[in-house]
């Protein structure tokens, strides 16, 4: 029989079983309250326009290209909506500067693709999204800490880069309510993270899956339009924007997209179409008919909905957690981000918590690329309702109080 | 402005448009006869196949799940579906060595990724699918011919592999009416590529795309089943099936499977995790309901075109063709294989055909990992009507019997 390690390539051994999703996958579990999904709401589907979408392509001159082969870069009528959605962000973006991806973690999958070489250097926060370092290992990268409030030198960055075998080829990050923190960065800290790019001549990835999800706050300008009001002309930029439906509208059709300058969506469109030739046409075209119908509708449901879901969480948190444990006052997005006093391990609590408060987390320590973050944890807000959210973290704030006063 | 090149990862050089593609997309023009395009008639869509179900999902209690997040092994029914129909091949495999993929591209795209670490070798056919080559140039591989008739020594490969810097991982083949020569390896070559990768320890590719297009003669048992006939058990084998709904159902929802041993669904799901979570669930969804209820019904109907259309470009060409001018005679799939006389120059041809003669195909050299294949053309009939099939042949007759005159 086949070693079948012995002859899979060298990335594959970076491909491995997260613990912590092995583990969730058994929290399914009608007598545990669950915060540890990070996925949406699908009650708030539009499940009724989606139905109009698919039975109006049915009934209409267009099913034979709903269902045959299409060209790689995307379904024009979906990209020029969205060129549209981007200049109402600041992004005055043509067709040739969309492309659209199976999902935005497509997209971030692409780029790790197109731009790191093993042993090339990819910046990203500590913490960062999990699936971002995910797709990223595949292309054998080393990580470097990319902090926007921080003032390490391009100069520190690139020979650090340069001890690690490549150089830094891009800085990822999620500007609004990232995924875990739910932390924005404000403007000034997108300021700095494009001249350190400058410096350090770069691409940014700015990952905007949440950015549409602001239920209270001034909107910041995207990284992309701070640089456009800079340089004058997206084709002059190298910021990466990646977007998503699976967040406002819905995930199962895997529709996301990457605008972006001319060169990078050009390589881009080679790349998927000898990949996957192209993201499924009739989804495609569901999406930019729900999108054009009632895309600001459908966000706004969304809003009110987590709007309520995080402020009862909040207010949660304040009212059960004991002195010692902070955490994050999310604008927008899905998550809040707990950090509980020095000493505690958010895994160990975890295996406490599925066995006695029977409430589900994620422990932070996967969104870090150095393995640090053990006293951290995830909350979403996203599929709990009041009544879920006052119990679990009730429950949640007695088990953490004991380890609290167990330590001290 | 940031010179991309300069930071693109070294992979992305082998990232080309194809002159061909480029070429093509100027074709679809009303006074061009083309035998180009290698797709499916999208008049033989099971459209209405495909409208009931989207409305029954719609209708039903599973459209909050068609719409959110799914498993990236795939939609359980469907993979149940998929392990009755390999059994029904001689592949007696479970749900667990089923994958689903976005299409057999995304399965080829993967495998490369999988096993193909820069200037390993990959063992392909002289010609061989030109999307194969492109999924697998991103691996930066090195090639080597496959040759079921052949005769070359193991030693004599692995010799090869180790000077360009790497060993073999790999042999691919296409064994059914291969895309781009219509022709198939008998029982008698797929034990010899069998036997090849034993004597490599090499895993073994078998891009089944067209296996459901045979229009008459005798089916022969995949190489996956005949090495399991072998072994006696699907994870004891080497050999990795892709399958694709693209050409029976439709390409548009993109969909396809692969079936392997266990150890390798179990990295290729770790693989899809990272790179673009799982395909569309809803998608998923519509393809089960539509293969459960009238696959045979419908592989039927486009037999029953398909088979027409063949037989009617094989009339032409034996009509029209002049001495000297050789082609294959596909017991299945869409293509024909056409090879011209020693000096002849597809590609010269095509740029003649386009202005004079006005009918499209594909030059054959881009089939050819080593360049060669000059004096050869690829003609497709899945989407030509008789009328078109002969007025389209006897032009590039005429044209042919020209250039075969000067050049004598």
């Amino acid at each position: 029989m086949l070693d079948w390690e012995s002859i899979f390539a060298t990335r594959s051994s970076r491909m491995k079983a997260s613990e912590i999703r092995e583990l969730l996958k058994l929290l399914d579990r009608p007598d545990i309250i669950s915060f540890a999904g990070g996925i949406p709401d699908p009650e708030l589907f539009p499940n009724d326009a989606f139905r109009e979408a698919y039975a109006e392509i049915f009934g209409g001159p267009s099913v034979g290209a709903a269902l045959q082969y299409s060209i790689s870069e995307g379904y024009r009528p979906l990209r020029e909506w969205l060129a549209g959605q981007m200049a109402a962000l600041g992004i005055p973006a043509s067709v040739d500067n969309i492309f659209i991806t199976s999902g935005s973690q497509q997209g971030l999958d692409y780029l790790g693709k197109l731009f790191l070489s093993p042993k090339d250097t990819a910046l990203v926060t500590w913490p960062t999204y999990l699936g971002a370092l995910q797709a990223f290992n595949a292309y054998e990268p080393s990580y470097d800490q990319l902090n926007p409030a921080g003032n390490r030198t391009p100069a520190a960055y690139a020979q650090a880069a340069a001890e690690a075998g490549g150089r830094v080829k891009f800085a990822y990050l999620s500007a609004d309510f990232a995924n875990p923190t739910g932390e924005t960065v404000g403007r000034a800290g997108r300021e700095r993270v494009l001249e350190l790019a400058e410096e350090l001549d770069i691409a940014i990835i700015e990952d905007a899956a949440y950015q549409s999800l602001r239920y209270d706050g001034e909107a910041i300008p995207p990284i992309l339009a701070l640089e456009i009001a800079r340089k004058g002309d997206i084709n002059s930029t190298r910021t990466i924007y990646c977007g998503s439906f699976s967040k406002t509208l819905a995930p199962g059709l895997r529709v996301g997209w990457i605008c972006a300058a001319e060169p990078v969506i050009r390589k881009l469109v080679l790349m998927k179409q000898a990949a996957d030739l192209h993201s499924s046409t009739i989804n495609q075209m569901a999406i930019a008919t729900v999108a054009e119908r009632g895309f600001e509708e459908q966000v706004a449901k969304i809003h009110k909905a987590y709007r309520q879901r995080r402020d009862a969480m909040l207010s949660a948190l304040e009212k059960y957690m004991p002195a010692g444990v902070t955490w994050t006052k999310p604008e927008g997005g899905m998550f809040i981000w707990v950090t509980l006093p020095k000493g505690s391990d958010g895994a160990e609590l975890l295996a406490k918590s599925i066995q006695t408060a029977k409430v589900a987390f994620v422990p932070g320590r996967a969104f870090f690329a150095d393995g640090s973050g053990e006293n951290t944890l995830r909350l979403s807000f996203s599929c709990a309702n009041d009544r879920m959210i006052d119990e679990g973290i009730r429950r949640l704030g007695d088990l953490v109080r004991g380890e609290v006063a167990q330590a001290a």
